[in-house]
């Protein structure tokens, strides 16, 4: 918008991308945008092309950008929540977030194919530097032994117990997936507390997925919560919304005030924390 | 059950198994189970080994035949949906069905990466012999011209008129993806009709999927709805319920009588029908 | 060349595309470079733009044109193998096959997951007009019951006489895998035939594969040999080599002249047919 | 061997085992079998059981204990090269190995759909302590800027120098693979370093991903190389081999003694290492 690189695209514009992971549109944070002046260059250009309303996809700060310049200027935003972590009120999934857990389960199952010496402890580091959305959906559909996540205090000590119980089991090894934004620190820093504590000979490995969740195919279920996010942006634009974010809540479509999913925390879902309790037994 | 062939369960039986297609229980269709004599033998069993209750994996089929056992024996059954083409009332989504549509979709893919010639016809057969699930979500999802299912009339006509405009827009191939229960036929018989109308020298091509959309890794989303589910057919079990089947309905865990899952049609979702034509343009 | 629609690639050009199927070129059979007003259209472009040499990637039709158009207009040529077919005499392996192998493979992977009752037959199509290569290796890979090839005859006698000792021998299903190319019709016609001499109630199945096997993220193998026979045949074209083709035999680059790739067929490998046998037992 | 824990294994033996990574013979390094007494033992069961020779599947570690145990009792073994890392003299491949490049490649394919900003560096920690292959043959397919291996001294300047030249022709991100033995440290540390005298701002990440490469679904690659030498193994047995490694070099089977196997280094594919430097310019 502020450099006026503006295509348009039509039907055929989006033909053979729905595979691709990452974006064909390339456009990243801008700093410009931030200040008053980037905002007017955006705004003249917006009016120079008659163009009459914007869809912004992405996360808080994306939101909270286009709610600042539709008070300046009175355009119209509808958001969709395009970030993998799943951590936006208002909506019960984001786009990509399904691609990113399984992303995570194939780390895990290839893990558990080694698993075959007693005292094995494997940790796996997810995304999620304020939710632990990934690790816990990953963690169960993986069997973990334990999910650590960034809303949930789980202390060295409580890790080490489990593991303690584990082996009493006879359990062959033991998987524990690590939010990256964990209270106890990265992955690497957990596996160092946790050798002092367990034993110096103890067999620990790391895994660091990293941006790898990011990219690859992306799953039917985020095709199609993308299209139907999209459409209902664009029909909600159309409509005259404007300052909110589209949303599936509880399969329904549903627009949120960008201020409340910037404002509001996500809550953690209470079933599937009760799950992971049950099934890491 | 007919066998007295049981095998006790611990945590640890189920341990390496999550990421395998297919099943280990190695059970199918039984014809004596059908007869008041198999059927006989079974709670004879049941009684001997002190099991009090059951949980069916299965579609109406095995819901029926619970159901029967269930007023004949009065040992209480909970259900819980495992068939792959997500027909079945009560229930927004059933066990297998995310991953056969992800499988569908994988060569929905692979194919659209070959579409290079101008007039090349691409017909992709899913499973589906009373539902159009897997083919509307992975016609979705894979961006397809068409999709036929037993739900809709598609006739060829209308087949043909499609493919026709897609070519004065110069899309450059065009996929269509078949239900096998469509009531034109197979995919393969669906081409032949085809053929004749467009242009015998037409580039006409068909996959026929079959099996392969019955295995292979199950998804995250397939294994957290099978630990819902199981966990909410057990506690269901516990808690009194019986000759019902567990569903998620918009995120509930819902019980549903055998009776209305088997008599009642699964209708068919009218926005995933409506953004189908909106994105196939 | 013949439209004279000329890009000039250098290194970024290929950025970003490595990962993916299918062709960027979106090149096809061309009827007009078979008439010699084409080829001579061809080369009056080629002149203009100063092109003195080509790289052909393809098979025998693709290497037929360019030795004809390089005998009549001495512009030398040099071909990489580009069938995902492995019909080429002149290289072990032609670009593509790997990919193919594993997408066949694929398949049989998830088909073997859902055997589980005892007279369950599945065949499975895949690609080789020609060859049976595909057929062999994904058989040998996927633990196959019976591959049928262009290059062996296996009467339908034979076949079933192998299903007749795998349910002696208590198999739980079998698996056949049929090349397009079979002497005895595709996998339908196969299994339409089986199924008259086994028994009209056992469950067969069939799997075509079709398109699937062309498309899809290239393997490692395949891209590295892509990588190796493109610096090859740039390499061969610069050191004066012309109307050959660049391929790999034990190892060790090798060019052999286009009339030599057309004329002679690849030899079936015998070891990996032996091992066929000796697996499926 | 030691604890008499001994399974007839017959052809069916191994049905539906074929897709499944790790192992199910669930044997791991053994300390008693380092001792006198353990191989006493070992001796002792073989005698008990009339077994006449033995197929060792792993690396150095495993071929040497086989020499030892040969030597001393003359109980003829023959070797099939089991390592992923590719580190083994008298084979071309080893089992495993196809699939871990190939599990490498899909985390950079991953990585690379993400790579939109100009100054961003990706460094990917892949297996191989005294092996660069999986990082080379990765690097290659993957399309890598650069690859730091154990066999070739990269230093720090160099990779800082690859990456300034990168961005002064607008690569928009850089992807560099780290094998685990590299001399600089793992990737963590070669990152820390580079960000120091990069720029403190840069956008460094790293992922690892340790044991993943080491299960998975095996690539046809890797099958059929298993069978090839699984059955080279057992038909040199029968004719009498002893304390050699089945191997594969350019595609004939090859028996080398265990002492050459153990004493001699594999040198690293100069043709590979020359293609890394043309194709990351």
């Amino acid at each position: 918008m502020i450099a006026g690189d503006v295509y348009k695209m039509e039907s055929h514009s989006v033909s053979n991308i729905v595979q691709r992971g990452g974006t064909i549109l390339k456009s990243a944070r801008s700093k410009e945008f931030m200040t008053p002046e980037g905002r007017k260059k955006a705004y003249d250009n917006l009016q120079a092309l008659e163009i009459e309303g914007l869809i912004a996809i992405g996360g808080n700060g994306t939101f909270t950008g286009a709610m600042i310049f539709g008070n300046e200027y009175g355009i119209p935003t509808v958001g969709a929540p395009g970030t993998i972590d799943n951590d936006l009120y208002g909506t019960d999934y984001t786009i990509g977030f399904d691609t990113a857990v399984n992303t995570a389960l194939d780390a895990i199952d290839r893990i558990r194919d080694t698993a075959s010496s007693h005292d094995r402890i494997f940790f796996i580091e997810v995304m999620g530097r304020d939710s632990g959305y990934i690790a816990i959906q990953s963690g169960i559909a993986g069997g973990a032994e334990l999910v650590m996540v960034p809303e949930v205090l789980t202390p060295i000590s409580q890790v080490v117990e489990t593991l303690k119980q584990g082996w009493s089991r006879s359990k062959s090894s033991s998987i524990i997936i690590v939010a990256e934004g964990d209270e106890e620190g990265s992955a690497q820093e957990v596996a160092d507390k946790i050798k002092v504590q367990v034993d110096e000979n103890a067999d620990i490995r790391v895994t660091t997925l990293g941006h790898t969740q990011r990219g690859g195919t992306p799953s039917a279920y985020d095709r199609i919560l993308a299209s139907r996010l999209g459409l209902g942006a664009l029909e909600g634009l159309i409509a005259g919304q404007k300052n909110v974010m589209a949303g599936i809540i509880n399969n329904e479509l549903v627009y949120t005030p960008f201020e409340d999913t910037i404002r509001l925390p996500k809550p953690i879902n209470e079933d599937l924390l009760r799950m992971v309790k049950i099934l890491s037994v």
